[in-house]
């Protein structure tokens, strides 16, 4: 069985992860004892991503309330665990639904809860992404059928089995594909600067026996004027009801070239990601601008088995570091959800979510 | 003074060139005075780029017959010079134009006429490419006037000088609108794999004191879609006489989102680069695939001061490297030559070259 990026452990209150610091060259799991031990696990990105974030925080309360239930170690406890990265909406959404279900208990009552809490947003996220995976299954099983060959499949950044539970988002097409029999050929893209396809999505791939190969993120045009992608499947952090997609710099570049090569792009994102306030992402979403060093330096292993990281530019040269773009909803073919394939507007989305407000 | 790529010694029957393969970190001159010494460095690539090859080779011709001007001398450097790089058009070209030059004068008077018309080469390159950046100065100032603040360039890959004797041909604007104090911003894309963006052309930049900053292949589109660049000024290795434009991979994904943004996209070619033969550049020309390796490791400089390179993606990854893109003639605004700026089309491009067979 491929390594989860959290699993709780079964002979002790803690939680095992996979140190995503490591990855790709070594394969380090870390146990999660107490607070402080998540907390710090969250802060030096050990773990990343939304949803495992969010679960792992939740995992944290209960470890901590199996300490001390009482209402002072259960603020502290939340307070401690949101500082490790205030804008990460998930992980607040988490920590919130955890407190909201045991606060009104006795303590005596809480730990348990918060682990039975903690396992019902695991087990939410796997079934979710588990419905995302079928439905972008249904669109790399008709190329299949159509082309009677393996369905080339571009992804972009790590929207992996290691940002989540299981399956991913939009690796979970994937993932079920090569389950169920069915010949996929992964091209990752590197994702520059930080390299998340380089060093995640290709170790997720490898991890599974699926073939891919990496590609530079400047290649993907060239790809598709070849007619070598079949299909894009990307992540998102956030989309809005007008389908806009905010995500991984890069990504858009991608959309274009799909759209002019008549590529079929799509963003996997489970239905809490669409942020119904917004419509015009280009305009509204602010875009995070990250340290320069991340462009200005790569990090990997030597050729001694080192790890090292290289500046790839002059001492006088600084960057520019958008960790995000935003792609307007008229380049995006649809949105893979739990529910089922919108078309990426406020039409197709409120069809699959007529409850959002 | 910047230095240049290639200079005539003044005190030697020699070349002194920069080391190009220790940039951006070491600023390394070598002096060639011998065949052997010419033949090595375009081997190993201390030299690149077209024209300057071209140059190298011819000085390489002048310092061989400085020693023995016999034919069967004579005809030995060609072939050791030749051998090179067997592919590149221009240097074979350049041999060719020496040994046409020499081969019928008294073997006492080929070494003068040999230096003379490699300096004949240089001169040329020179005038050539400075005449394309009067054309693409042209374009930058009517932009400076229009909004009154420095104006954006884009460029890609390094077409720069250290690809020719001096100017370059995409860096040619902007360097003669930096010494006629038109300010200009330069967005350096990085250049996955080799990062001929980041090592060679970001140098050039901070060695000519022009602001300028780094940014990864991937965010090119989206600095367009924010409004952040006013112009893309390419290279490109061969122009078919259609207009399409074969540059560096990453080239297309580039000019896609500029026709998006309504972003002008310039390919800078001195007019040998144009191949009347070639109509359709995405059917005719092959794409030449390059080791692996240069995608899954990145070399530069390690914080220690040490040159390494660091592997990104797991052992099990393999990867793709196509070393070039094509982008179709619609995309491109136009072509800016030595004669003037051309609609990216036979017409076009037949109006400026009406000898062209």
């Amino acid at each position: 069985m491929t390594p989860l990026a959290l699993v709780r452990a079964a002979d002790a209150p803690a939680i095992d992860i996979i140190d995503q610091t490591r990855l790709p060259h070594a394969l380090v799991h870390v146990r999660l004892a107490s607070v402080a031990a998540v907390a710090d696990a969250i802060r030096r990105m050990l773990l990343r991503g939304a949803p495992l974030i969010g679960a792992a925080a939740a995992y944290g309360v209960a470890i901590g309330l199996g300490r001390d239930p009482g209402d002072a170690a259960l603020a502290a406890v939340v307070r401690e665990l949101g500082a490790t990265r205030p804008t990460a909406v998930n992980l607040h959404w988490a920590l919130e639904r955890l407190r909201a279900r045991v606060a009104r208990l006795a303590p005596g009552l809480r730990a348990e809860a918060a682990w039975a809490e903690a396992d019902a947003i695991a087990a939410e996220d796997v079934a979710q992404n588990r419905a995302i995976g079928e439905h972008g299954l249904a669109l790399i099983e008709a190329i299949a059928a159509r082309t009677g060959r393996a369905v080339r499949v571009m992804t972009h950044c790590n929207a992996g089995a290691l940002a989540t539970i299981q399956w991913g988002t939009a690796t979970a097409p994937i993932f079920l594909a090569a389950e169920r029999g069915v010949d996929v050929h992964v091209w990752v893209s590197e994702t520059r600067p930080r390299l998340q396809g380089a060093n995640l999505t290709a170790w997720e791939m490898a991890a599974r026996g699926i073939p891919h190969r990496l590609v530079p993120d400047g290649a993907s045009a060239h790809l598709m004027q070849r007619g070598l992608v079949d299909i894009v499947f990307v992540g998102a952090d956030r989309v809005t009801r007008a389908g806009d997609v905010c995500n991984k710099i890069g990504t858009y570049c991608k959309a274009l070239a799909a759209r002019e090569h008549g590529v079929p792009f799509y963003a996997a994102v489970p239905g809490p990601t669409i942020d119904w306030k917004l419509t015009d992402g280009v305009a509204e979403i602010p875009i995070e601008e990250r340290a320069a060093d991340e462009v200005l330096w790569v990090s990997g292993r030597t050729d001694a088995g080192g790890d090292a990281r290289v500046r790839i530019a002059p001492e006088a040269t600084a960057a520019v570091n958008y960790a995000f773009d935003v792609t307007p909803a008229r380049f995006v073919t649809g949105i893979l959800t739990e529910r089922g394939r919108a078309a990426a507007s406020e039409a197709g989305l409120r069809a699959l979510f007529p409850e959002a407000a």
